[in-house]
């Protein structure tokens, strides 16, 4: 039920992209993006505020595509509304390095917001970018400057709403009252199984509704219907707002029509031509589109640009009445950080006794909050352990946007895909804390932090065994080393204060890809050795902390953390037995990995072959720096309940083991 | 409002343990147990189904604590009812080889049904472990022969519900109807940050009840109301049900009752006194409980063994009246597999063209079930990808439990800790499937098969870049290492069709842990190198597959699952540059650590220095087995979306690739 021929047209002519890209690519999702097309006409020629010519305007309208398998509708819309995506890119779909891959990917210079695929993720990112407009809203407009003020739309898919992910989103979304999120769900009542019915009979409105959205049910083939609902959306204030569009996958396939082969697999050439045939579509050429509805998608190019320009006009004013506010929103939205900001880090004195590094961090965090403003973050539901709280910066909630401190809840997944969205938007640097143990819940969210090199901070603390008392459930063992698989994460775990302040502002400075602090829950002493090459230390990755007392290097102790105090213990020990020994803190692998050759030499000489690591952690990757000649004291069972001293004991970390583990080596 | 003052002592026995126990800790978590002692009195003084002394008995009715920190609950009803945990265990809370760890471990001989803390996964076990008593009464009650028909009850918590795991099993718990399911919901309204205003705002029943539960709220310290709900609860036939009790955290403390601070820490000795009290509790002794109020908890003993009496009469009868099921169910019960049953394993010619792991996996799958009934399980709606399809074998269903095929729907962490409480429940033999990249999002579940040590057998399919146009969302780079870390977690990789075969033979003949298979999508060679050898080999986790056509062994190459075809052919080209090359496949990192030396060192002799490992993942591990001297063929970075043949050549594994790496090591 188009308004026009020429609407019923456009519409077709995202079901023909659709199709001819997934024949030609011989592989895709047609069935989804032709049942939504007629939704996602309608968003895009009536509603969504974007410029396809400067796609990166901070003003825009988000718009995401949850159901990243339907890749093809995005680029479809991409290509039709005139951003730089011509359309060999989409004859070029799910080829090596096109625009255009299977799922989409974050590229900002052509439109595509996140990358979306792993089902329920981009449900969670428009939550973040929903958070990141109403904080930047709260923070920089003034009366009559409504200089952000746009909203954040996604299409959803059954997937999503199966997903945990997006009920912890949908969850704190309708807690926080984000009222500029408007998400369509396609209920096209297909899985990759078959029906939905199968396993998915909830009654998503009414959960919806307990949540505290907006719920409306449309007819997702009537463009009417769908007008007044996001309308109606706009208008409905302290809620975000669920669409329930009632589609057929593959609409207009006279034979796939309603069916799971839809889903996931090219129509086939001869369904292509006959659903063509039955939208009486000019020509059965692959990708032709006629010039007229071209034409009138390329509309939202002067849309657009008018748009736009009218928000530049409204920052040139706000730059004369607000200078020092346009100052800070310019520079934030750079992504660059005050000059000297870094003075604000403390520095930690080596005899004022132990601090927990999860201390440290939250006194440096509290420091830091102090002259870098756009740093927002939170815990799931474990600030008081984490020490993730930046006392005196307000809470982040329906009724004060302006509040820098979040409340996650029991979320850590949702939390993972919020802080990318967060961190998408732009102009915000973020930070989310959990137990490192939980960084489980939310690794497909860090996977694509990293896949992405979104520069999110992670606070994982209580990182080993030391935990105590709360046990194997609670103690991780695998996870530094699991981490450290990701490409492009990189972690750090810090020997003690003054590394956790270099950590830190490592993790601050660097802008292309997320970073994880392994922090622990008990004291570690500050440590003479490192305080004045901390930073410098955290950077190369792995540095001499203690060099041998004797004029050559019989061993290399080389430790991580909580492990780097007792290495230190026991070389002394060692001297004492005549053996030259080293100790290098490697807080960080992957930075490590970057250092030039003659550096890592220079640690690591490769005529030192007794090389002993130390980490209470599995042993899987250590054997790298330590060679078949080296050792590795870890842990490759799990945990267990008791006092962290007795563990200490128990697992054989203590000063003395790693002295007799040496001498072990040495002899050997 | 307990019914008698025997009551009212027997609950604050309960608090008095918990405060007690967790004081002599200085650790734990006090509040929820204090909040929750009436609810659990009640069900286990009047409605649990359980014989102390028998802590095993098949019918029993499960209990589950899903909100685990607060263990000392359980612990105390576990000492109090008369279970094999003495006084001394209460006392030793939270220390080293303490029955009484910090939190609940799985311990079926003191009546611990699963472990918990992890936030959601009692939850999810709880709907797994009714799953389990709904098939088995399908597949063995008999007319007058109710063999089983008992429930499942949980206590879950705030943390629980927050957490997106419990969405999805809660979502599936109402679609597959199972009124065997009692939970109770500790609304206290505390978590760790505050109340939970701050960040939980939803309506909790309202989103049960469109997941299609019964729900019902009551005041938790009100004996008859929760008596009440429990009674409707077992009349509303075919809804799982949730009883919302709303409860003050540390009820009974005259000052931290409904504080935060209750939650995650001892009271103080102080505050244990004024508690006691001001409960008039006789004795300021720690641990103190009084004699009638043992005595009647203990009514527990007899009244179980009662119960179970009756039950196994009716065995004895059934055994009679149904001598073939009620041998099955034996056999099933005590974990045997049949006899002979490996017969049924198919064996690949290998002169019957390329086979994908995947579909070798499905042939060997759909071969078993039909000689193993007790297997079950189902794929996150991507079955006809990962092909874990058992034709002829029924879904499981709310009106057909008899089914063996499941459709867990696009919940893969709930799919999880559905696989854990089904393996938990005894007599089955589950598997679950879905991407490999995916197995991301069910890691907290697979973490605690692991540490459980359940024989769940996970089908990961789509193993590496090869998924091919589906792009890097879609393409595992890091998951057979991250999951190599899992202490307990046997990874296995199979090369070919007949390593797939055996590997499902060895994942069902394994008892003491969960298997996880990475399977390709894309077609391989069955190697005749394999085919004889190919059980033996995955038993021993690495094996020479082809040795050295010369005398003399100058190069290893060791690859795993699609990479040793190609090292197959690297060998013929480098053995025609007078290269002595052995082949080793490595399909299991775990068992290959678990062979004596002798054999280690009879695949990799300590003199070939020269080894080469290939494998389409990121490298961090093979540095073990390679050496300094040898090299790793990996990816460190992520994949990207083309067709796979081209991806093999852009991220250089084809065999000349392989070749050239190869000559380049043997000249270093």
């Amino acid at each position: 039920m188009p308004k026009t021929d020429l609407d019923q047209r456009s519409i077709n002519a995202l079901r023909v992209l659709v199709m001819d890209g997934v024949q030609k690519a011989n592989s895709g999702h047609p069935g989804m993006p032709m049942g939504m097309a007629g939704v996602a006409y309608t968003l895009w020629s009536r509603h969504l505020n974007h410029n396809p010519h400067n796609p990166q305007w901070p003003n825009r309208d988000r718009f995401i595509l949850s159901a990243g398998h339907g890749s093809m509708l995005i680029y479809s819309l991409l290509y039709l509304t005139g951003y730089p995506l011509p359309m060999e890119q989409l004859q070029q779909f799910r080829q090596w390095e096109s625009k255009t891959p299977g799922h989409p990917e974050y590229d900002p210079k052509i439109g595509v917001e996140t990358t979306t695929g792993p089902l329920g993720q981009g449900f969670g990112n428009g939550v973040g970018m929903a958070i990141a407009a109403k904080h930047l809203a709260a923070q920089f407009n003034r009366p009559n400057y409504p200089l952000f003020n746009h909203y954040v739309y996604a299409i959803i898919s059954d997937g999503d709403l199966m997903e945990g992910i997006s009920h912890e989103a949908a969850s704190l979304a309708g807690h926080l009252g984000l009222d500029n999120l408007i998400y369509f769900y396609d209920d096209n009542e297909i899985s990759i199984e078959g029906s939905t019915d199968i396993s998915f009979t909830e009654d998503v409105p009414a959960r919806f509704v307990a949540y505290g959205w907006h719920v409306q049910e449309v007819d997702g083939h009537n463009m009417d219907a769908i007008e007044l609902a996001i309308r109606a959306a706009k208008k409905e204030k302290d809620k975000p707002h669920l669409i329930v569009c009632h589609t057929h996958i593959a609409f207009g396939s006279p034979n796939l029509h309603d069916t799971e082969k839809a889903h996931g697999a090219p129509l086939g050439k001869e369904e292509v031509r006959l659903t063509k045939e039955a939208m009486k579509w000019p020509s059965l050429e692959p990708f032709f589109v006629p010039e007229d509805v071209v034409a009138h998608y390329r509309l939202a190019v002067p849309r657009g640009e008018r748009a736009e320009a009218e928000w530049r006009e409204l920052i040139t004013a706000y730059e004369k009445d607000y200078s020092a506010e346009a100052q800070e929103l310019q520079r934030i939205l750079k992504g660059e950080l005050p000059a000297g900001w870094e003075k604000a880090i403390p520095r930690f004195r080596t005899d004022g006794g132990g601090v927990a590094t999860r201390n440290a961090s939250g006194t440096v965090l509290n420091a830091i909050a102090e002259v870098l403003p756009e740093l927002l973050g939170g815990s799931a539901d474990l600030a008081p352990s984490n020490k993730t709280y930046m006392t005196g910066m307000g809470e982040f909630q329906k009724n004060t946007p302006e509040g820098r401190n979040f409340h996650f809840g029991v979320r850590e997944h949702a939390m993972g895909a919020i802080l990318n969205g967060m961190a998408l938007y732009g102009g915000l640097r973020v930070f989310g804390g959990t137990f490192l143990v939980f960084s489980d819940y939310m690794r497909p969210s860090v996977r694509l932090a990293a896949l992405m090199k979104l520069p999110v901070i992670y606070v994982w603390t209580h990182d080993s065994i030391y935990v105590g008392e709360d046990g194997p459930t609670h103690e991780p063992i695998e996870h530094a080393m699991a981490l450290r698989t990701i490409p492009g994460l990189t972690i750090i775990r810090p020997a003690d204060a003054n590394e956790t302040a270099a950590a830190w502002q490592f993790a601050l400075e660097k802008k292309d890809g997320p970073v994880g602090l392994l922090l622990t829950r008990q004291n570690l002493p500050v440590l003479p050795e490192i305080a004045d090459k901390a930073y410098e230390g955290i950077s190369r990755g792995a540095y001499i902390i203690s060099e041998s007392p004797v004029d050559r290097v019989d061993l290399i102790l080389i430790a991580t953390g909580s492990e780097v105090a007792d290495a230190l213990e026991a070389q002394k020990i060692l001297t004492q037995r005549h053996i030259g020994v080293r100790v290098v803190s490697m807080p960080s692998w992957e930075q490590f990995e970057k250092q030039p050759l003659f550096y890592q030499l220079s640690v690591f000489p490769g005529n030192v072959i007794k090389r002993l690591a130390i980490e209470t952690g599995v042993t899987q990757g250590w054997w790298r720096y330590v060679g078949r000649h080296g050792a590795v004291m870890g842990i490759d069972r799990f945990g267990a309940s008791a006092p962290y001293e007795r563990l200490k004991q128990e697992f054989k970390f203590t000063v003395q083991d790693i002295v007799d583990r040496a001498l072990k080596l040495m002899a050997e």
